[in-house]
């Protein structure tokens, strides 16, 4: 979790500051960053932070954005309303799942915006990603370190969910990249020898059933299985 | 989520009433108990809550946990430490998807501790459910709007991939379950005419091969698929 910064931008008031380190230590997060804070530091983000003094004090202060992100390969913007902007979105999930199976662990920005006014649309023009979560539509604005908890809580979840994973593929190992090939191919051309699959008009039916397949995540002894379907229906022919 | 009770139990900050009350109306919950809170009402709840007045307004507060919980089929109780108790635990996500998965909608209750000490035994054994925030082993100790916001965020997620599901389910029909059962005979005819199935020695293929099949959660069109190709092999045969 030691490439994932949360920079909040332009923070009106210190107890939100405190509560957002709160909230990232809860989470196992620690890196901070604060562009242009209206009060820092003050005694009431420690009184808030709570213990998370660590989180404070090693807060790195910028004057602007662009030196916040400087080093960041993406940048998430967390939003709570939905803007017409070119921007591709996710939901908090979908970005935390992203976060943690990227491959290198590039160095990521969580980018919040102000209490009052959230983020202009230069500032998420400089990020990667636009956030949303999934508030009720009658009352969309979250405390801003209610929205750093809910971050942070979706990327230790997602992190200890790729240690699960991690654990059970281990167990039980999913058929590779090309042993599923050797499979497709396999089950083509007894398709074709049984003249269920016409190869003047295949139409879209071994996409389907790949589709099919990779849904139900084969395993090395299932996929040799089939196989031998396939081998004792090529026998039988 | 009208079946759902928030329940603060001796809460000692106004502001965090203020703030539970905030994350519980961004996320769609309104009905909030408090169980002897040392100060309520109080301006700094107000202002902490928002714009979440109505949710404040028409809280009901008790002298004690068990009328908070009158009425109540299902009290999870939250809380950030390990304790060895005989209750049954599981995760905020776990609880959600319970809660929003339960038939008839039964009155359900989320219960959170003091600031400073969480539950009483006596009070967490009043609940049928101890429910954890995985939090960092070192720095556990949520704030207690915080937590309010992580399981209040995860009923709504909880309560719009139920939606969501469902509406897929609708888009694309899953086989019933009596299809599944004549492609898994017609399957098995195959599999023995072909010699790939010995009557004599089954071992558990067609079990195996079910619980692949049931991975791939097959529409009905794709069982149509299947059963088309078994034919093919069958009249080739």
């Amino acid at each position: 979790m030691q490439n994932i910064r949360v920079i909040l931008v332009n923070p009106s008031h210190p107890g939100n500051i405190g509560a957002a380190s709160r909230a990232m230590k809860n989470m196992g997060l620690s890196r901070l960053y604060l562009v242009a804070p209206e009060t820092f530091p003050h005694p009431e983000a420690y009184y808030r932070a709570a213990g998370a003094d660590d989180v404070l004090n090693s807060a790195i202060v910028t004057a602007d954005l662009p030196q916040a992100l400087a080093g960041c390969e993406w940048a998430y913007a967390a939003s709570a309303r939905s803007r017409r902007l070119d921007l591709s979105g996710c939901d908090v999930r979908q970005c935390a799942e992203q976060i943690v199976q990227m491959p290198r662990q590039p160095e990521v920005a969580l980018v919040f915006g102000r209490e009052s006014s959230g983020l202009t649309n230069g500032e998420l023009a400089q990020c990667s990603m636009h956030v949303q979560i999934p508030a009720d539509e009658q009352f969309r604005s979250l405390n801003l370190a209610a929205a750093v908890q809910i971050f942070a809580y979706e990327i230790r979840m997602a992190w200890l969910n790729v240690k699960n994973i991690q654990s059970e593929i281990k167990s039980r190992a999913l058929a590779p990249h090309e042993q599923m090939l050797g499979f497709y191919s396999h089950l083509e051309a007894i398709l074709k020898k049984v003249e269920f699959l016409n190869p003047a008009h295949p139409k879209k039916l071994m996409q389907r059933l790949q589709r099919m397949f990779n849904r139900a995540q084969l395993d090395t002894t299932e996929v040799n299985i089939l196989r031998g379907i396939l081998t004792s229906i090529d026998k039988m022919i």
